[in-house]
Formats: C-alpha cells, sequence, structure tokens
C-alpha cells in the first residue's frame, strides 16, 4: 500500500480518537490500532503525538475552507451565494463530525500553536465572508438600489462576518448534539438564513427565506 | 476589613491572573500578592487554586447573566428589547475584558467541571433568549401582523438563539481586540442589530436598523 494512502488512514484513526477522547487521554496504541498499522509505521511516519495532532488540524481545517469554497455558487445571486457558502459549511461538519470536534474544541481546549491554526482558519473564513458580503454590497450599490447612507462600510462588513460566522459555529455545535434535539444540516442552513438574511424583525413579521423562490430559473 | 471585602479583593485579582496566564501559569503567590493579602489567607478562605478557579468563573458568569437580564427593557417593543439586551452584553463584556476573556477562553481550555460551568450558563442565555423570541413572536401573531405560514416554531426559536448568541460571542471577541480593529460597545451591538434584525438582505438594499427611530417617545 502507498505511503500517502497508509498516512491518510492514520489521520482518519487519529482525527476520530482526537476528536472522541481528547490529546492527553488519545494514545499512539489506540490510534495504530484503529488504522491497522504498528505503532513505529504511526511514528515512522507521523513522528510524535504532538506532530500527529497537527497533521490532524491542518488536514480538517483545509478540508473544511475547501468544502466551504467550493460549495459556493458563484454566479447566483447574493442571498443564493450565502445560502450555498452556508449549507457547504453545515453538510461538511455533519458529515464529519469528529473532524469539527477536533478543530471547534480540542484543538483550543488543547491551546498553544494548534488553537493557533485554528484561529488562522477562523481568520480565513472571516476574510472570505467579508470580501463576500462587500461584493455583494457593491452590485447592489451599482444596481443603485441601495440607498446613500446605507452603504456597508469595510468595517462594517467585517463586522457582520465575524457575527455571521459566530452564529454558524454555535449551529453546528447545536446540530452536532442529535440528544439536544439539534436540526440537520438543511434546517441549520435554512435558520441561518432567515436570521442572517431575512433578519429577526422581518421573521416576526411573518416573512421568511426560502431558497425555492430564489432559485434562478 | 470583613471576610467578604477581603475575598472580593481576592477574586479580582484571581480573575485578572487566570484570564492574563492561564490558569497552568498563574500562580498563588501572584494572585496573593496582587490582591495585598498573604498566601495563608487566600487558602484559609478559598481552599485550593481549583476552587479558586471555580468561584472566578461562578462569579464571572452571575454577574455577565445578571448585567444582561438587567439591561432589557422589558417594556419596549420587541426590537428595542434586542437592542437593550444586546447592548448590555456587550457594555458588561468591555467593562470586564479579564471576566469575558475567564469565561469565553480560560475556562473552556481548561476543561473538565470549568468548561461544564460555562456551558451551562450559555444554556441559561440561550433558553433566555429563546423564551424572548418566542413572546415577541406571540406579540406579533395576536397582532395579526404575521402571516399564518410564517409563524416561529420552538424549535426555530432555540436555533435562533444559538445564532444570536454565537453571532454575539464572536463580535464580543473581536471588540475585546482593539489592535485588530475591533468595535466598540456601541458599535458591536449596533452591527448585531443590522445582522440580526434588519437582516442582511436588507441591508444589501441600504435599510438599517436604528435605535434612535424605535425610541419610544
Amino acid at each position: 500500500m502507498p505511503r500517502a494512502v497508509r498516512e491518510q488512514q492514520m489521520l482518519d484513526a487519529a482525527v476520530r480518537t482526537f476528536a472522541r477522547r481528547g490529546y492527553r487521554n488519545a494514545s499512539m496504541d489506540d490510534i495504530a490500532e484503529q488504522a491497522g498499522v504498528s505503532k513505529p509505521l504511526v511514528y515512522l511516519y507521523l513522528h510524535s503525538k504532538d506532530e500527529l495532532f497537527a497533521a490532524c488540524i491542518r488536514r480538517e481545517a483545509a478540508s473544511l475552507v475547501a468544502a466551504i469554497r467550493a460549495a459556493v455558487e458563484h454566479d447566483a445571486p447574493a442571498d443564493r451565494r450565502l445560502w450555498s457558502g452556508l449549507h457547504g459549511f453545515f453538510a461538511h461538519t455533519a458529515e464529519h463530525p469528529d473532524g469539527w470536534v477536533l478543530l471547534h474544541v480540542q484543538a483550543r481546549t488543547h491551546g498553544g500553536p494548534f488553537a493557533l491554526e485554528v484561529v488562522a482558519m477562523r481568520a480565513e473564513i472571516v476574510e472570505f465572508v467579508t470580501q463576500a458580503l462587500t461584493a455583494a454590497a457593491r452590485e447592489n450599490a451599482r444596481c443603485g438600489s441601495a440607498r446613500g447612507t446605507g452603504r456597508i462600510t469595510g468595517g462594517e462588513a467585517s463586522g457582520l462576518a465575524y457575527a455571521l460566522v459566530g452564529a454558524a459555529e454555535s449551529l453546528a455545535e447545536w446540530a452536532g448534539d442529535p440528544a439536544g434535539g439539534g436540526p440537520s444540516a438543511e434546517e441549520a442552513a435554512a435558520t441561518l438564513m432567515n436570521f442572517a438574511w431575512t433578519g429577526l424583525g422581518s421573521l416576526m413579521r411573518g416573512e421568511r427565506w426560502s431558497s425555492g423562490e430564489h432559485t434562478p430559473a
């Protein structure tokens, strides 16, 4: 079996083990056994528990960011772009619950350089969302539909991006807890569209966002 | 000096030290020195580093929840109730940055029973927001302004509450980082009202929420 394939198997086993037991309680013996390889081979390929943990975080962070970028329908209207990106985020975290727990809980809990990897990933997502919001606001301004005083400034776009990312993380945490009555990926994305796009004010009046109504024909 | 006053001084010093150095690197010597008392007195009153840390988390959590509850203008319209609660949250975290770091970063990082105290506080806030949203939606339904199909269900109110709390935490984190161009408490609350109440869809059209327009005369 080629080394690259073996390494991915080790990382799969390690992500599962770190997510479920935490860094401290995860043993290299368990990880090797789950990966179906010998412990010396894990050390040969990935050197140490620290480096293995770092490799897991990097792989899961890159995979999450790539899933969001790939999900965005770039040529769609602004609301549909947001919907597709959110849907990509919730679908990915639902399909990779161990990866999400590793990034959202374990990496931060363990602190130090691992937490910084997650901070960097989060900053990349916030920047991506900021640019998307700025671009959408610019389009609207060009179409003349935004009132002069109502334009979104750069600093405000950052703030809105932080709010959106925080809301998405909080909902993903809830969705990851089926015992707590958490929603499916579809429901989480729909809730966030109603919250973030329609706004609570309109929701209170009985309006809501619907992906169907906004699908390009 | 009465014991209660001495204890609060010790907790003040401990919150500051734990927030800035983390649990592991905070020493009881430093805390005693900052509080202007002897180390044996700290142990006499608060028993151990673990119990001192727990007492700090409980005090800061209770103080944050109380600040939010006290800030809400109960007899105001729904948007103004939300605004007043958010403003209370951002003002409190801005005035107590060490307390916020203790709850939002250090308690979770240290894990175990400390993290659970924060989980319980967060659950209390989510429940409070869920009830507030449900009450606001019910009022609107009673006034006949909500369309029948658009009503907010209980599960959805929970989801919206998770989104709102996550968005607020994320903005508070940003606001707590002046080097990162973070906003003031006022700006953070206004950004979140625009995000959560007006909605991105309306913002894109140049509409925004204004506390002034909604102030009861």
